[in-house]
């Protein structure tokens, strides 16, 4: 089953500024392969259900070592059995709607 | 490393009632033995991050087996390192405040 | 319109203890006179569309005046159309399947 | 106060493709003048919030009149006193933590 998801990881009681949690972040889903794109309130993922949310728990697990005490993430996952779509299917389809 | 999310997993193509695809879903953490609690937007559930995260898998195949073509589910992930803190704990903490 | 929500409000750069900030958004909520109903993870509350969202407004006016110098909410909102559903009606909607 | 949010705004009961109410979406955003980038699973809006919320107001409304008799909308809304950040302000700021 494949799976894309949106994520917005908040690590809470090391201030206002997120940036390095969220770079390292980056760097779990390069590092894991996964086709991945931020954008400025959370991050796409896309690939297989078990390797996205092994990547997930590993977000939450550097963002631990990191210092974070708590930390509060939001996601959105999608599945689909109909068809295959990519993350960039999903903006054209809307793009092709708009044009 | 424990978990508390709370999920509301919204199935598509299937028309406006989504009840018994929830239903389902309860069912699913219950078998898997985790504390839960359903709410009108959504269910609490905690446990073990790999034994939460199995469940969330598995209810997005049971509703996609009963005919979902697509889902689409919203989910906030709580960590933390610094106490054990159950669903109930967070509920009286802040009644406390409220008192 | 009416609305359904379920809101999860997160000061950031205040620490780790966020119950303080939930419980002045109940505050917020009851004296909106919404309904409004707590859970682990956030709150649902009901109401007007305008008279909801003004609440949620408040919420965050009310959470920086405390304090926080940024906050990140976490929200879905439910519309319909074709029939009234109170929060009440939605839970026992799924219970109704499961018994 | 300005607001930053990040929307996904799902509608039930018309099929699996949403990509029109997508659409329809990204024209009032357009309309009210707000800046908006959409990505796959969501898009990002900013401005003032009575102007932002409006138009996520506006969105549910143009859905329900496409023909959707229910909405479930998941939203992120970040709101900060302390200094002004833009979109790509975000996105630069983890892109310089990265490089």
């Amino acid at each position: 089953m494949k799976v894309m998801i949106d994520i917005c990881i908040v690590p809470l009681g090391v201030g206002v500024s997120v940036s390095e949690y969220v770079a390292a972040c980056q760097k779990v889903f390069d590092e894991a392969g996964l086709s991945h794109q931020m954008h400025a309130y959370g991050t796409n993922v896309e690939g297989g259900w078990d390797e996205v949310m092994l990547a997930v728990k590993q977000c939450h697990e550097i963002v631990h070592e990191m210092g974070a005490p708590r930390i509060t993430t939001s996601m959105r996952l999608g599945t689909r059995t109909d068809r295959e779509q990519t993350m960039q299917d999903k903006v054209d389809s809307v793009q092709a709607k708009l044009s």
